[in-house]
């Protein structure tokens, strides 16, 4: 039985969670709309580097079990979807 | 007043985050000692990626309450102050 402020704090960590992976997909946007080309070097570190901090938050309340594996899964999986679209679109335009 | 879980849940976040300054340290160890210049770009970038992994969860757990501001400054400080003396170490040997 988990107590009410364990559920408290799941639901605390899943948001900053979701929080954190939405203001990559933001960053992300930003740049795209300033028109700082996707095929940059520095265009795909500042990615690279923005999804590895956030697959250690991940993995860091997996760990806690603050969120399931499948719920870390989901958001890194999530993100990646929307930053393709992204990405796809700024090709297009 | 916190609950037992909360308690023990903050103390499993603290340790979980001095485990992984302490992996980071012994990855820079085994660089050391395998003679890779800590001159090198890439020994740079890789404790730039960790250091900066770290930094996210240990700003993960501060912002659920799991540690105090104060710790997870402790926390990075003293990784810091263990790398120098390292890195000293390798420089004068």
């Amino acid at each position: 039985m988990l107590s009410d402020v364990a559920v408290d704090q799941r639901e605390k960590a899943y948001a900053l969670l979701k929080a954190d992976a939405d203001k990559i997909l933001q960053l992300i946007k930003v740049q795209i709309d300033n028109l700082t080309m996707p095929q940059c070097p520095l265009y795909e570190e500042v990615l690279d580097t923005q999804m590895f901090g956030l697959s250690r938050e991940i993995n860091f309340a997996t760990r806690l079990n603050l969120i399931t594996e499948e719920e870390g899964k989901e958001l890194l999986d999530n993100l990646e979807k929307q930053l393709n679209v992204l990405h796809e679109a700024s090709q297009r335009s």
